[in-house]
């Protein structure tokens, strides 16, 4: 009854598409199969012309929409590089629409709660020592940030991704950085008061990876994203009363 | 579906950026003032250069980068219209360059596993009768397809969205459509052999958020994912042994 037919992975059938977005897709292969990474450099227009059998014209349409899907990004006078971004969205989730954006950063946090102590445990038994290096020196930056009282968002989503990342989860590795992001887009948490918290319970996540203790890892997760909700929701107090 | 005439827009202070793209944002600010929905139709060029005093060609341009965003679609000969799409973007988690699509199917799936049987615990708490009542209805249609052999994929994200969207959290009514959609384009469920246990554990589902049975909600839906686990790994099985 069920045989090989019962699926399929479906391919690229582009015939149906404007020439420009076949274009673009052809360009998105290229960088696949030739494992170009981010901040590589793409061939000039001359040559992807060339190579793809199309106008110049052709080319600039392609390379235009990739820029404005931020999978490439043109450095003026330099050329056309492959994004930092990956791919992923300005505004993935589509967001821009919410009105309410105290609620918002609530139920970005209550996404986190859903994934990242999932996360911390999975990445308890697959993290490699590499990887549980680099959370560690993220993890000191961190604390040398805060006891410098300087800002420490971009190290803080750093840490957080690798994490997500040391999980070998394809997805949550691009999902925690954009909703770590997001979080911060609505709520200033540069100037919070939970310095020590934050330190602490890094700190106690990270030696549960590195000790591959699975439950401790998301306990200790849990406790972090806790005080974490608990700051929002001052926040969002001090903001509704004053 | 209505004609948009009254619209008014608070100025937004952008002095840093290009002008067109702070027209595109002066554009949304317009969108979320006014409450237009998806299917509106935008003020024509015309009106929108006069009301915010710019030339007709940096209204274009803005309308052109909304389009590119999924804010805006533009149908030939009627005008621009607030898109379906509700600015979500294509690809947003940035799932273009990932090559293992079996592996990543399963990971998309894992990440189900974290968030639906809480989504749908808190759905049997927060659903209101009439959201009740449409997933009771899209339970019925999927019923109805999968009995007369039909593809059913459509109904099926739509079910799950309306649970989502009943946990009135704001990220994962968004989320979830793109999580479910994506495992759709790297894995063709549509004829996969659980169509009896899909119109079972959906049941299952929709009677315990009926119910308000919170326990009962999250178990039909871990059952449910762990069905859909099973076959996508059989799907993968036979594909890599073939």
């Amino acid at each position: 009854m069920s045989d090989i037919k019962d699926f399929e992975v479906n391919s690229v059938n582009n015939s149906a598409k404007p020439l420009g977005e076949q274009i673009s897709e052809r360009i998105i292969q290229l960088i696949i199969e030739n494992d170009w990474k981010a901040g590589d450099k793409l061939p000039n227009e001359y040559e992807l012309a060339d190579k793809l059998d199309v106008g110049r014209s052709t080319i600039r349409e392609a390379i235009k929409a990739l820029v404005s899907r931020n999978i490439l990004e043109i450095r003026r006078g330099a050329g056309t590089f492959i994004s930092e971004k990956g791919g992923v969205a300005d505004d993935p989730l589509g967001l821009t629409f919410v009105k309410d954006k105290y609620k918002l950063a609530l139920d970005l946090l209550e996404v986190r709660f859903m994934i990242e102590p999932s996360i911390a445990s999975i990445a308890a038994v697959k993290a490699t020592n590499e990887e549980i290096e680099k959370m560690s020196s993220l993890c000191d930056e961190i604390d040398e940030l805060i006891l410098k009282k300087q800002p420490y968002l971009e190290k803080d989503i750093e840490f957080h991704a690798a994490i997500a990342k040391s999980s070998k989860n394809l997805v949550v590795g691009n999902l925690i950085p954009i909703i770590n992001r997001s979080i911060a887009i609505f709520i200033d948490i540069t100037n919070q008061k939970l310095r020590t918290e934050t330190m602490e319970t890094h700190r106690e996540i990270l030696n549960a990876i590195k000790n591959h203790d699975a439950n401790g890892a998301r306990d200790a997760m849990f406790l972090h994203l806790v005080y974490n909700r608990r700051n929002i929701k001052t926040i969002i107090g001090k903001e509704i009363t004053s």
